[in-house]
C-alpha cells in the first residue's frame, strides 16, 4: 500500500491572539505548510479542515470553503470535521485514507480555533457541548470535573498522588522551553505546580491546559507524487485508527480506562504492522495531567495503573527511553481545539526528520500521535515513520 | 470497481417536533434503517453523520458519538461532517469512499437537526453561520436575502419571473401530496404563491422552503457484502462528486451560475460514467424556489437560462420527461438542515426501487441527488442506480 507523505507542516504560535480571526489564523499557517512543501497551491487537491466552537466563537460554521479561501485555494471541496477536541485529527485520518486509496494525490489539512475572545467563563461553556448537554452539562459537570472524577477514578483503583501528576506538567513545561510556537516557553516545578490553585480536586491549575488561539496545517502527498516531483518528504502516515464510546461519563464501565483511545491505537498499530514497543516518542492528548496518563496506558506504552509514575520515574522525559510529548504537549504548548490534533502531526513531522528543537531527544524512526475528544468519547491514533 | 449499495433507508416525519431531542430523532431514523436493511446492528463498522448547528440549538457538538450510542452502536467510531446545509452530503460522500476502497464493508450514514425550538428568529440567526459571519451576516445578509439576490441576477441576466418560481412551488407540494414524511401534504396554487408575502423581493414567503425538525439515515454495504449475506438492495451508488467556492457572494464572478455544483457534477457524473442525458430523475437542493433553477442548470440539465421555464412547461412535474424533487423537495417535505443531504438518497433509493409513493413516475434506472451548502459555497452530488 501506498503511505501518505507529510510534504510540509506550519503552526502559528499558540496563544493570545484576540485580534485575529480564525481565517487569518489558519491562512498563516497553511501557508507556512504550502512553503514547506514545496508543492504549488495549485495542485492541491481538497482540505480537510478541524474545529470544534466555531459556531459559538466567531458565530462561523461552514468554515470548510471559508478556510480553503484563506488557504488560497478557494474552488477546492473542503470539508469540516468536528469531534471536538479531535477534530482534525479526524481531519488527518481521512486525508490518509483519501491519499492511500488513490482519491487524491496533494490534501492539505489541518485546523484552526480562537477561544480567547469567549473569556474563561465563555470558554468553559462552550467547550462544555463536548460532554453530553442532556445528562452531563445540565448538571453542573464541566470538563475539569470530569478529568477529576476519572483521576480519582484511577487513584482509587491503581493508586497514583498529585505529585506524579505534577511531574507530568513539569516535564511538558519543560518541554515546550525551546518551541517557538507553545504558548508558554516557562519551566514549572513540582512545588509551584502543587501550591496552584486547585480548580476540581485532585487537579491543580498546573494540571490542566490552558486556553489558546492558534491553528495548524499539513500538506499530504501520495508517495508517487512525492517521488514524481521530487519532494523531500521523508516522513510517512503508515497507519490510522479511530474509536468511540458512549458520551457520558456516567454510561462508561470504565472511568480509569478509554476504550475508544485503546481501539484506536489497536487499528492504527495493526494499520502500521507495528506494535508499542517499536515506538519511540509520542504526542498524546495531554488536556490534563491525568489524560496523558490514560493515553499512555491506552496506547499499550504501559500495563493499567503502571503510567502515573512515568515521568517521575524519567521515562517519558526528554533524556527518557520513550519521550512523551516533546513539543511540550497541551499543556505547556496550549490546546486551540480544532488545530490540535494536525498539530500533533506538524511536531512529530518536525521531530522525525530532525527539525524540531527537539528532535535530539528522539532515538527512533517511529512516532505516534494520540488525539481525544471530550472526555475520551472519541480518539484518533495515527503511526509516523521515517522512510527515506 | 465496487459500488456501495444502499441497503436500508429511514426518515422520521419531517416537521415540527418541539419536544423531541436530536438524539431521539435519528434514534428513529436509524432504526428504521437498519430494519429495512435487513442487517444486525453489531455490523455497523461506523457512523457517519451530518449535523449543522447543534452547538446554537441544543448546545451539543461532539455529535458522532452520541448518535452513534443513540443508533445503539456506541462503541462504532463515529464522525460528525458539517457542511452547512451539505453536511450529510458530505457524510455520504466520505462513507461512499469507505466502502468502495474497502475501508469497511458496513457504514451506518445519516443527518439530524432540531430548529423549531430556536423559533424564526433564533434559526435565521443560527442558519446565517453557514454565511461569511464578518462580510455579509455582519452586513445584515439573511439567507433569503442572499437567495433574493441570486433571483435578482439570474433574472436580469437570462429573464424570468416570479410566476415561474411559482410554479416550481406548485410542483414540489403537488409532489409531496403522498408522502408521509413531508412537512406539507397540502397543494398549493400559483395565485396563492404569487400572493404570499413578500419576505426578499422577488421571493415570497412561498419561495422558501420551511424551519424543520428531522432526521435520516442509510445503511451503505459492499458489493460483496450485499451479495455475501443475500441482501436485497438493488440500489447502488455509483458516482460522487464534491465542489468548493468562494464563501461570499460578493467575492464571486457570478450569482446566477453555481460553480461548486456545476464542478460537484462534473466529478460525479465521470465517477459514475454517465453523462446528465442518463438521468431520468433528481432530487435537488431546492432551500429557495430559484435554487431548483440554478441547480438544474449546474446539474447540466438545461442550458443557462433555460431552466427557469422548466416546472412552468411541464418538463420537471411528475407526468414530465425528468421529474425533480419527487418527494416534495425542500420546499414541501421540509429542510432539517443536517438531514438533508442524506434523506435525498433515501427518497431517490426509494424512487429507483419501486416503494415511494411516486415511484411511477420514475422512467428509468439513474438517478441523482444534489445537496447545497450556504450560497452553494460546497456542493455534493451523487449518482444512484439500479443495478440489479
Amino acid at each position: 500500500m501506498s503511505h501518505p507523505r507529510v510534504s510540509g507542516v506550519g503552526l502559528t504560535h499558540f496563544g493570545k491572539h484576540p485580534e485575529r480571526t480564525g481565517r487569518d489564523l489558519f491562512a498563516e499557517a497553511s501557508e507556512r505548510a504550502l512553503e514547506d512543501a514545496g508543492v504549488d497551491r495549485a495542485t492541491i487537491e481538497q482540505l480537510n479542515y478541524g474545529n470544534f466552537m466555531g459556531a459559538l466563537s466567531e458565530h462561523q460554521g461552514h468554515q470548510g470553503p471559508l478556510m480553503a479561501e484563506a488557504a488560497g485555494i478557494p474552488d477546492a471541496p473542503a470539508t469540516r470535521y468536528e469531534s471536538a477536541c479531535a477534530s482534525s485529527g479526524v481531519a488527518v485520518r481521512e486525508a490518509v485514507k483519501d491519499v492511500r486509496n488513490g482519491e487524491a494525490d496533494v490534501v492539505l489539512v489541518g485546523g484552526a480555533e480562537r477561544m480567547n475572545n469567549l473569556g474563561t467563563a465563555g470558554t468553559t461553556e462552550a467547550l462544555a457541548i463536548a460532554a453530553d448537554d442532556l445528562y452531563e452539562v445540565r448538571a453542573g459537570m464541566t470538563f475539569p470535573a470530569a478529568y477529576a472524577l476519572m483521576a480519582k477514578a484511577y487513584f482509587d483503583q491503581y493508586g497514583g498522588s498529585r505529585e506524579e501528576l505534577a511531574e507530568i506538567a513539569v516535564k511538558n513545561h519543560d518541554n515546550a522551553l525551546d518551541n517557538e510556537y507553545a504558548q508558554y516557553q516557562k519551566p514549572i516545578s513540582v512545588e509551584e505546580a502543587l501550591d496552584a490553585p486547585m480548580i476540581a480536586e485532585p487537579l491543580g491549575l498546573f494540571d490542566a491546559c490552558p486556553i489558546t488561539d492558534g491553528a495548524s496545517a499539513a500538506v499530504l502527498v501520495s508517495d508517487e507524487y512525492a517521488e514524481t516531483h521530487d519532494l523531500d518528504a521523508p516522513v510517512a502516515l503508515t497507519g490510522t485508527g479511530q474509536g468511540g464510546d458512549k458520551m457520558a461519563l456516567q454510561d462508561r464501565n470504565y472511568l480509569a480506562r478509554t476504550p475508544a483511545a485503546e481501539r484506536a491505537a489497536e487499528e492504527a498499530y495493526a494499520d502500521a504492522g507495528i506494535g508499542p514497543q517499536d515506538v519511540s516518542v509520542a504526542e498524546v492528548h495531554d488536556c490534563f495531567t491525568i489524560a496523558e496518563v490514560l493515553a499512555l496506558e491506552a496506547l499499550d506504552f504501559y500495563a493499567p495503573g503502571e503510567a502515573i509514575g512515568a515521568a517521575a520515574r524519567g521515562e517519558t522525559t526528554r533524556d527518557g527511553d520513550r519521550p512523551i510529548n516533546l513539543s511540550g504537549g497541551l499543556k505547556a504548548k496550549g490546546h486551540p481545539v480544532g488545530a490540535t490534533g494536525t498539530s500533533q502531526v506538524v511536531e512529530m513531522t518536525r521531530l522525525l526528520r530532525g527539525d524540531h528543537p527537539n528532535s535530539d531527544a528522539v532515538g527512533g524512526e517511529v512516532g505516534v500521535v494520540h488525539n481525544a475528544g471530550g472526555t475520551v468519547a472519541s480518539t484518533t491514533v495515527h503511526v509516523l515513520e521515517v522512510r527515506t
